[in-house]
């Protein structure tokens, strides 16, 4: 893969962020020596380093009653030394479809001869892993994880620690182009690489996201991430004092992280989940709050953003979550202790103009679980091992 | 690459047709010694197998007038050690289209550092050469190569064997994901990794090639191409007296040769050329006639037909060309000495009920070109060779 060397690097506090860098090329061949001066503006990340890193990651699929043809053209795209996990909230009762899921998951395995796990969110022996741990936050009063892809996807981290797993990363299950999840995946271990810290985070922005109407239009920018994004850079510009716009990616779906990052951020319920990690990042390591984690403060955390090749086409949804989303997700940058009056205003100017509040109202706190790191691990290890060939999409020979 | 072996094979003379084999997996990771079991249904095609394929490779773009966006999208995906040629026959008047073009492709090798060349279909000294070569079923009255996409790709091949190469794969410039360009030539590197003849041919089938209508609608097959292949199974049926539905691919676009059977071939004009080339291959190799070429009868023609897993998504450019696309394909097969009555039936018939024909009328006859190899090349290539640099996009330093 050939991607743009970071040009410039935006430090708050601890943290580094990284302008966007764009793939120039999905597959740059053959290792080479090259001249040092080929690798000034654009860095070539052999397949061999891209490939060590996969080894090492786990990929998350969450999904919620998505279609089997989908769902299996986003297993296909994942690159083969990744361990899949695909966290499930599909209905169980008339057509079971998370059975059907798995089915499918196995099938695939079987003749691709690779690693996956699956879990139902609901599962109990999950629900009660969690208790013993004390990891109340993500469950329900039922005892089971509540629902929300968010949930899932801090399960999904628990299930890559359990796996020993160094890096997890979270890709929709809705997307019409393996290619595309083939270069999200190259896009994070390129990134990873990249990283001079082990607690760091790769975002993907989208070259395209084509918006079907009567033909395709090629969108640039998703109505919402832009609001985010903007409203994101003014919490950065007003903490650091220097305006910026750095941060185009602060819806990001596709995104991982190092497990040693995820395991100490806090992470929100629903859309909130994606603006809240750059949040939390920011509270906790941009120098405006104490520092949440002295090694990894010292490490410093590292995040990039990287633009890909590909255009992303995905279901279409419709358009009503579409003010839920922006609601919460600038409702995570609201409630921040290090969110000042500027960024309040206009977040509430964005959201008035909207219609999506009246002047008296406040958008929703963020509802947060704890850090992965606070609970008992060993416990929850502990439960899990023990089943964990159940959850095992390979039959072992 | 994982792949789907050939599970069936049908014979037509010393022709081999291999049905239809699924990609499985796009990235099979890391090599591996697999124990030899795994190696029955389903082929694992190892990254430096491929790599060295792609080394050997020319990918060809034929191009006129398309957007920039597209053009440079669809050279991000094809493998680096693939040499990249495109034949353009844009515009050159008022907007130098052509001159776009070319600044383009350099400024995309400038930064991936690899080798491409890029000739205009008009090009005077491209025309002199193939008249001193005595080439002239390409050129037109003004001693330039004719219009038309079949005789650029005529050019392409040339320009692969004037570069050395052994393999030459065609790629449309329309084409929206660069991820599936990537994937359409590991698919020709893993078809010619599985040949055991030295004259193969790969053909390429889409998984699904979306229509976008009101949505999108995930089409499994092209009108055109379900008649065309119809047709081309009724010739290979009713010569060889066993009924069959072997072809998927009549009309595929996006296709590869070995050059060393590429250039004993004729090559139809406009539409026919793709179905063209098969009736070639069965009128030359199918045993009906007199064997064409003696050692490419004796080791046998290969034809490989590969589903990918990414759908096929390009720009629309409408209904109209359908017509004549489907009568110039039919066409080729009417007229050919092969086609038996039957057929010839099947294929008035078919037009007929579409009312692109009269019943007194008949499909029309294809515009042959000779072979590559019954010109002479060294001519050809004493000319160009001088002048290659002039081709190349990448600046020599």
């Amino acid at each position: 893969m050939r991607i743009e060397s970071p040009r410039y690097t935006e430090r708050f506090g601890s943290v580094r962020i990284n302008d966007v860098q764009k793939v120039l090329e999905l597959d740059s061949g053959k290792a080479k020596d090259l001249p040092l001066h080929e690798n000034i503006a654009v860095q070539k990340i052999e397949e061999d380093v891209i490939k060590n890193f996969e080894e090492k990651m786990a990929i998350v699929i969450p999904t919620m009653d998505e279609k089997l043809k989908l769902f299996e053209g986003v297993i296909s795209g994942v690159p083969h030394e990744c361990l899949i996990i695909v966290v499930s909230n599909s209905q169980r009762k008339k057509v079971d479809r998370f059975r059907m899921e798995r089915d499918t998951l196995q099938q695939y395995c079987h003749f691709t001869r690779r690693q996956a796990l699956i879990v139902h969110q609901k599962d109990e022996l999950l629900g009660r892993a969690l208790a013993e741990a004390g990891y109340t936050d993500l469950l329900g009063e039922d005892g089971k994880v509540r629902n929300g892809k968010a949930e899932g996807m801090v399960v999904a981290m628990l299930m890559a620690m359990l796996a020993r797993k160094d890096y997890v990363g979270f890709i929709d299950a809705d997307n019409y182009f393996p290619g595309a999840v083939w270069e999200y995946v190259r896009c994070f271990a390129s990134g990873f690489s990249m990283a001079r810290s082990p607690y760091s985070m790769v975002r993907i922005l989208w070259r395209y996201k084509p918006k079907i109407t009567s033909g395709l239009y090629f969108k640039k920018w998703g109505r919402v991430s832009e609001i985010t994004n903007k409203c994101v850079n003014s919490l950065i510009s007003n903490n650091t004092g220097f305006e910026t716009d750095i941060i185009s990616t602060g819806n990001a779906g596709e995104h991982a992280m190092s497990l040693r990052l995820a395991e100490i951020l806090p992470y929100a319920s629903g859309y909130a989940v994606e603006p809240q990690e750059l949040v939390s990042i920011f509270e906790g390591f941009g120098g405006i709050l104490p520092m949440s984690h002295q090694t990894a403060a010292k490490h410093g955390v590292e995040i990039f953003q990287i633009e890909t090749r590909n255009p992303h086409l995905h279901e279409d949804k419709g358009d009503e979550h579409l003010g839920d989303m922006l609601m919460t997700g600038l409702g995570a940058i609201y409630h921040s202790p290090i969110c000042e009056g500027e960024t309040r205003q206009l977040i509430m100017s964005e959201l008035l103009q909207r219609n999506l509040l009246t002047p008296e109202e406040e958008p929703p706190k963020p509802r947060l679980s704890a850090p992965p790191k606070k609970i008992d691990l060993t416990k929850f290890f502990k439960v899990m091992e023990e089943h964990l060939p159940s959850y095992s999409a390979l039959e072992s020979e």
